[in-house]
């Protein structure tokens, strides 16, 4: 199980087995979508498969969540949604009630993202044969910018913000399973940020170095891809990573550490520094600099990005490190995930 | 389990639920892909998922099969396949050697379609909560001609040709299970279709009307949908319909007809007549006329057709059915099919 649930395992799968196959200058950089140009349109393309269980839990259901999720990789690749595809796996005697309010949700997140689902496929297989529903979504968009943007282009200087509190997705998922005896007043993040990304790049557009969601790995896989893909090390202020309460106090309680849980509609954006080699120009190494601040502001402006913050900045050593500042003072290394306590998170 | 498998109960399935929920115009028309301009550049788009069980069978497997049946739902809308993503749910468990076993069989079958797999991905779930591995496909596609295709678009005259002999794959599927006591040398058909047509428009592009690979409920449920859409008789001559002998006897034992079974590299073709409301311009209301032998020619110039014949004519009455007129002189209806015996055949 630990293949597939975003961590190391599932990193040494892809790799020895899909890009080893698959190989094409497209598929390589290993962001969320591929972008192309196609009869002289740029293109973005991405997939997500989703087995979430249960199905359905507090604040969304598969449903919502494969609409956001196709929607959200898409928009962290810089591109405006246009259309989803939707493939269906059934298990044999899965309520139609159900599968009308899957449908019923999936369409109202098309609405509120502005996408549309032109396309789709259903299979049913035996009872044993699947876990009541599987949804696979892909999605195109278009791109309206040349600025790339990736998980390698993060520079010594650079501001790391998130868009909001971390974590509540996966929490929400563990306590919704009902095995765990806890109880605590906690929905899932799942939303579209097609809207937040567009407010975002109208304020500090060229300034954008990488977005990404934090879904599957939670915020430490996205900052540990980056400092991996860009060659820097990104420091981590413990303090500044918003986290609810109730997402902090499960957490405790579960032994599990909010950075390495799943969002689904919470990102985590690089921006550029100032010029002086930290972000803010005034050569203190800080990077709660211009750039920052006005992107910052951005999300702020936001529903989605009420409770964005700035949680760190990158430098050069040591390079492909997320290093976090404790709020005890001390340094540890915040590593890629080796297996992961969250399977069927999303 | 009649759910899923392409006769009247998968249709009444998907009306009920996905076409409420999802309405919009360019999902209605209920062809194999949606068709849309996207900064100028028009596009198709689709997706299937396949769970076909065996994984492995003779002539293929769920990998080239995923990828052939993204890139056969292109081609038969008139786009040229470019990008594909795959998305996998995999069984805990299930074997490493398999999946590269799938995955070098998906890039074989990419590079003979002349597309690549662009972007991915993977959910593991538990033992018992799917069958090994199933595979969703997606895929882009270039519309480079003006001329709509689709099963609205038959008119009295138009003549019906099948690409190559049917119900390969079905019956390859159906033996490979090893639950029946039959032998037979039977192949699946799963082929790119692109190529068969870019010759076949080459040859007769401004006056094909329809094209759609017979996968799900076979030419029968394609034939049926055409009928109905463009309400209009389709009158097929049982004796032309290339059937290879292996399949015939498979299907005689297991009283079926082959004209339900499943093919997966094999298309439904329907070409205008040439003016005379019958195809031939000799008023004798046979469609063996001018276009339909250029587009025969066509066809059986491309390996992949060379066993393609004209199989039928539309007519004007009765609107909305399909007639067969079999090989002892006798008229029957080949109605939808209702319920299916081949679950899992894709």
């Amino acid at each position: 199980m630990a293949h597939g649930a975003g961590g190391k395992a599932t990193q040494t799968l892809i790799e020895a087995v899909f890009l080893d196959a698959f190989r094409n200058p497209l598929l390589e950089p290993l962001e969320d979508g591929a972008v192309f140009a196609a009869g002289g349109t740029r293109l973005a393309f991405t997939t997500d498969s989703y087995v979430v269980s249960p199905l359905f839990f507090p604040g969304g259901d598969i449903g919502d969540l494969a609409v956001n999720g196709t929607v959200n990789d898409l928009a962290v690749c810089g591109a405006r949604p246009l259309y989803l595809s939707a493939g269906f796996v059934l298990e044999e005697g899965f309520p139609v009630e159900d599968l009308r309010r899957i449908s019923a949700s999936m369409a109202r997140a098309a609405a509120a993202a502005e996408v549309s689902i032109v396309t789709g496929d259903t299979k049913v297989v035996q009872r044993g044969k699947a876990d009541g529903c599987y949804v696979t979504t892909a999605g195109v968009g278009l791109l309206e910018r040349d600025a790339p943007l990736g998980v390698a282009h993060a520079r010594p200087g650079d501001a790391v913000l998130v868009s909001g509190p971390i974590g509540e997705h996966g929490v929400t998922i563990m306590l919704a399973r009902g095995e765990l005896d806890i109880e605590a007043d906690v929905t899932s993040d799942t939303a579209p940020l097609n809207g937040l990304v567009t407010a975002l790049l109208a304020a500090v557009g060229g300034k954008v170095r990488c977005l990404r969601d934090a879904t599957r790995g939670g915020v430490a896989t996205i900052l540990n891809e980056i400092a991996r893909a860009s060659g820097v090390a990104v420091v981590v202020e413990e303090d500044a990573v918003p986290v609810r309460p109730a997402v902090r106090g499960a957490c405790e309680l579960l032994g599990i550490d909010p950075l390495y849980v799943a969002c689904e509609g919470r990102m985590v954006v690089v921006v550029a520094g100032d010029g002086d080699g930290d972000g803010d120009g005034d050569g203190d190494g800080d990077a709660e600099g211009g750039v920052a601040d006005a992107a910052l502001a951005a999300l702020r402006s936001h529903p989605l990005g009420e409770g964005a913050a700035i949680v760190g900045r990158v430098q050069d050593d040591p390079p492909g490190l997320v290093l976090l500042k404790t709020a005890f003072g001390g340094t540890r290394i915040v590593d890629v995930l080796v297996g992961d306590p969250l399977p069927r998170i999303c």
